[in-house]
């Protein structure tokens, strides 16, 4: 019996990878070429998103342009998906617990998961990560995809390279060549912490490197910004997960170094946070005039984490997180982007 | 009796640093106040540079606009900066053993140097360090200054950090107050072959940025681009120096990370490499016609290490410095650079 995949979700990440999975998975044997995604059903021109992506394998409204492939087919309801062998999820962070109570109970014990989403559940002053989220809500082993991997960019063809992060499972070889092709290269890690940290963390050194273009300041600045960035972020994985793996050389992968410098250069965090400094808006505002609808997600990650580092009195050790937050609040002004060891001794006495 | 500080080279960068060190040297007690500085004569603007910088304190030609200090002495014979205890080596590369040799017989044998030329010897399929050139020409131990510090921007007052490399010397500490400052921040390793391996290998990589730049391919690309290229060099420097503690962290030092990504984006080997694909130039008309007779660095690095890699049959461990070198040679198309694991094998058959 071939292996079966379902993908969980359907916006112009979760299409574009329905895309490429549709496409490589004839180069994996061991899988059977029917692949389901569901779809919330959404009124698209005034026709059911499911019934023309069915019929023309096009997502009109996240993926224009673009055909997802014959052998895809969209599904309204996520129980008719739990069938699957292999789950990619790829669900906005917010509805990826309810979209999983869902699938609870539906799901073979033997599927295994892996998660396009970057976020992390920040709670209490604790964080969890969403692949441990998969596995606790619905029981099966779960990696991690990241990378420096645009959605358009991914579509329309572009080379990139991505990491593929998984505990050591059987199954980790068919996740590989379910992604692996010439234009998009993956690379594999076990230290599923660092990954996923990292893909949610480069947002934050995202909006440092916005906040120096905003200043014009010199590129020797704005690498010294990301390269710190790049430290803090490793280091705040050590610190959250002490005995998970962690390790250095994650950071040298796509979903480390990539993501980071791709991030800081295009992306939506950098730019709104140069709108933020040019302008003297509110990071709202910026949301509102810049993204058409899209959500910032390195502010919400940065506020964050500088709770959880005033909790542990540990502002010192993370100096730039710390003066992002300060200067995302207007507490410090953008300049002392590159005074930021003098902020954190602020932070913590406050 | 304090230490004396002579500066070998006035250019650019020699000026610039020459400013920095005028300033910064006032915190260092141990230290004479007065620095030497070894000018090449010549005549700008009717008079002798040295006059002019010894009495306006402005080098016009190479650093106009800026006051280096009133510390600073040009002196027109290298011989007479022989008396110092600390040396700054900031002459260019090609001219490095002849001044060196000038200086031979007169230097004290308790005197460290520091090295801020970026460059290697390539000789017959073997590499040299500079600063072991220092050490066999002079007889003293020599360490060095490398990061994503560009002259103009560190003259200027912007924010940037570098990486001080030493052997272990109690020097390292007096040598460290020189440099740092809050806007200029220093940080320290053992480590000197990858720091100066990368501070000359990233203008290769910054050669590869620029054929993405001209291609307009997108940010995940060029991420993918850097981070093979700082793999690489890092891959490289271990092949090259097996036995003298090339260390990955070195790496994500401002020698390494913050270098290659500040090159990669700003730089000149970025932006001639960028009009070398839009326009179809040679790298000599990119040169002559931008550079305003500045030379290109990346592209003698570039053939150089791929000599290198050719002899020992090492392409493929290296294929996107092969690509690189192949695309300057217009061997293979730009669009290859990113085909870059299918050129090795090409390269090694060569």
């Amino acid at each position: 019996m071939p292996y079966k995949l379902s993908i969980i979700g359907s916006g112009n990440f979760g299409s574009c990878i329905a895309r490429h999975c549709a496409a490589n998975i004839k180069n994996v044997p061991e899988m059977d070429q029917h692949i389901k995604m569901w779809v919330l059903e959404e009124i698209v021109n005034g026709e059911s998103l499911i019934n023309t992506i069915n019929t023309t394998h096009e997502n009109v409204k996240y993926l224009p342009g673009y055909n997802l492939g014959e052998n895809v087919e969209a599904i309204g309801d996520v129980v008719e998906c739990c069938d699957a062998d292999f789950f990619i999820f790829v669900v906005p962070h917010q509805f990826l617990p309810a979209t999983l109570q869902k699938m609870k109970g539906h799901v073979k014990n033997t599927a295994t998961g892996c998660l396009l989403t970057k976020g992390i559940n920040f709670k209490d002053g604790k964080i969890q990560l969403l692949t441990d989220t998969v596995e606790e809500i619905i029981g099966i082993k779960c990696g991690s995809l990241m990378g420096a991997n645009i959605a358009n960019e991914i579509a329309r063809g572009d080379f990139c390279e991505s990491t593929l992060a998984f505990p050591d499972i059987p199954e980790r070889e068919t996740w590989k060549q379910l992604f692996d092709s010439p234009k998009f290269k993956i690379s594999c890690t076990n230290d599923i912490v660092t990954q996923q940290l990292s893909g949610t963390m480069k947002n934050i050194v995202a909006l440092g490197g916005g906040i120096v273009d905003g200043l014009n300041m010199g590129q020797s600045t704005k690498a010294a910004i990301l390269r710190e960035g790049f430290v803090e972020i490793f280091d705040f994985a050590k610190m959250m997960f002490p005995d998970r793996g962690v390790d250095i050389l994650t950071m040298i992968e796509s979903c480390g170094f990539g993501d980071i410098v791709a991030s800081s250069y295009g992306g939506r965090n950098r730019k709104c946070a140069e709108y933020f400094v040019k302008f003297g808006k509110t990071f709202q505002e910026c949301e509102a005039e810049l993204l058409n609808g899209q959500k910032l997600q390195g502010t919400l990650a940065a506020a964050e984490v500088y709770k959880i580092l005033v909790e542990r009195k540990a502002t010192e050790q993370f100096p730039l997180l710390t003066t992002i937050q300060l200067i995302s609040e207007r507490k410090v002004a953008p300049t002392e982007i590159i005074n930021y060891r003098g902020h954190a001794t602020v932070a913590s006495s406050a």
